[in-house]
Order: C-alpha cells, then structure tokens, then sequence
C-alpha cells in the first residue's frame, strides 16, 4: 500500500532519521525553533491543553547547571550538544483553558485538583514532546533525546522548590546537525503481528 | 525559514490535518494499518522500548463491549467510526528488551519493578501513539484520539481483572476518512512565547 505522505518526507521523518549522539558546531538558531513550534503546534491534545514549555539552554551558566544533573554518558552529551531543550510539562495548562477551549470554558474545573491536572500535563506534553522530536527533523536536524536524568535535582535547579513548582521536566533533548558516524547500526523493531493484534 | 519538509507533507501532517469527529463509511483495510506500523515503527522510544500495543476492534461484539466504558457522546461516535483502534501501553515490555537492545540486554534488570516498568511503559506508548496519530495521516486517514473513557472497566474488559493485567489502554482512537463536516473550526494555538523560555 502507498501512503499519501510522500517517500521523501517518510525518509526524513521516520525511515532515515535517527536518534543523535554526536552533533557538528553548526548552532541551531531561535529562528529554526521557532519554524518547529510554528509547524508542531497544530498537532492534537487532549482538549487543546498544549501543557508542553520549552525551556532552550543558552548560556554557559545555565548549561553548567544542566549538566550536572545529567546520569552517566549523557553529561558528556548534553556538554557538546549545540542546543540543548528541557522539554516540560506545565501543571498550570488548565488556567489557559478558557482561552485555548472557548466554547467549554468550564473545562477548567475538572482540572482543579493538582493530582488530576499533573496526569494530563504529563500525558499531553509527552505526545507534544513526540511531535516536537518529529518537527526537529522536519526542520531537517536531529533530535537526541535524553530521559537519564535526575528529575528531581532538575526540577529543582529550573523551577525551584517542590511547594512552589509548577512544572515538571520530561525530557531533555539535544539538537542540531548530526554529525559523521552519529549514531550506531539502527536496532530492531516490532513485527506487525507482535504490535497489533484483531477482536 | 524554510523548513527541509516540504510544504504538502507539512499540510498533510500538521497544518490542514484535524481531529475528525465524523468519517465516511469506507472501510479502514488491515493493509492500511500494517502500513502505518510499517512507518512509525522507526520513530523513538527510550532504549528501544516500543511498549505501545494496537488493539483494532473489528468484531460486533467487541464493538459493543468497547462502547460501554466510553463516556459521554463519545459512545455514539465510537460507535459510529469505520474502524476504532485501542492504543494501549505493555506492561510487560522489558521481556523483549535483550531483543530490542542488543548490546545491553542487562537494561531488563531496570525494569525488575512493576512501578518503574509502569511509569516507563506509559511515558513511551505515549510518544507512540503521537507517532501513530501522524503516521494515520500520513496513510491519508484522519485520527480521532479519545480518552473519555472509564479506563479501568476498558482494561477489564480487554485486558482481564487487575492481577493478572499486564497493558493499560492510554487512548482509543476513531479511524476513516473524514466525513464532510468532520471538524469545527480549528482552536487556538499558544504563541512562541508562551510555550518557549530561554535561559
């Protein structure tokens, strides 16, 4: 079967396009991440909460206090990244929501207790976290996503304390343009039929 | 800037692609399918994981089993979709991770607790079912993603009582061609600026 999506842009987003673990110096500019947000930002959420917040690692300093929360090799990788993002989840979506679902304002209130909003923070900003990885690519550099990290010790270091924190980090994602022999022989997939199963 | 991705896919993916409410009657083929797995398959997970499970509920009677455990009007148009597919996280993925990541097959020993496993599972069938979503339009689909469900009685009912459980549905999901009106008008995205800090 054909799909409708042309074999370029399956090579780009899926077939040829691989996870990074080394980039060149080339730096990834405000102007590219914005292409990315302008394009993923369409992609669906439930009740259009969008509770994904992007926090893009500039500064010396700030990539310094990154880093240290990093487990193992992925310090040595988040270090030499030319951007590093924090991907986050936002447990505060749900005061946008009158704006962001207008024709059900009142949907705010099912998301009064903090429990039930930090599910769905997490679950909506972790679909916008797999979009955002697609439109890296589409904007044709390489993601390296990163989750050996210490979540707490992140949290702390970006949002500060526990009592007064509103947002969780997710994800850390390097980016920028792969560099030769970025990655390793692609690892084996699923079948069909250990995937998907018929009732 | 111009993103690598060219302009159709970009419409076909992200900017003219909607949440459909209402199909056609045509069928959604298994070919059709296998040839979305065939594509997504490629998209990320953390060390290989591929938890997300694809059950397509194609009988009668599991149709009206399904039905059951949705909530509110998201009954009738379950009820009323070509095909409805639900998009569920395995619990028990570590077992295939010597398979899935060779050249360390002791990572299965990280995910000995059902907790750890759980919270893995969720977090990475997630960002599959975003690949999923993307990989139904680029097979010329539309994707109606649901999560108004009662999710312990769909787990029960598919997956059997909670010991002996190893997969937890995230999300179902209504799958066609969009009827004419599929849509209401397209809600509103958050700015840059709301979504993206820099530090």
């Amino acid at each position: 079967m054909r799909l409708a999506l042309d074999p370029a842009a399956q090579d780009l987003l899926f077939r040829e396009a691989r996870t990074a673990n080394t980039f060149t110096s080339e730096p990834v500019t405000d102007e590219q991440i914005r292409a990315v947000h302008d394009l993923v930002k369409y992609a669906p959420t439930s009740m259009n909460q969008q509770p994904l917040r992007i926090v893009l690692v500039r500064s010396a300093e700030a990539r310094e206090r990154l880093v240290r929360h990093m487990v193992g090799n992925n310090a040595a990788k988040v270090s030499a990244a030319p951007l590093v993002a924090l991907l986050a989840a936002d447990y505060e979506f749900h005061e946008k929501l009158p704006r962001l679902f207008p024709h059900r304002p009142e949907v705010r209130e099912l998301f009064a207790d903090r429990a039930v909003r930090e599910e769905s923070a997490r679950f909506n900003a972790t679909l916008q976290i797999a979009y955002f990885i697609l439109g890296v690519r589409a904007a044709g550099l390489a993601a390296g996503p990163i989750v050996g990290f210490d979540t707490e010790g992140l949290d702390r270091e970006f949002f500060g304390a526990r009592e007064q924190r509103t947002a969780t980090v997710l994800t850390v994602v390097n980016l920028g343009k792969p560099a030769e022999n970025a990655w390793s022989a692609r690892l084996p997939r699923l079948d069909f039929h250990e995937v998907v199963t018929t009732v």
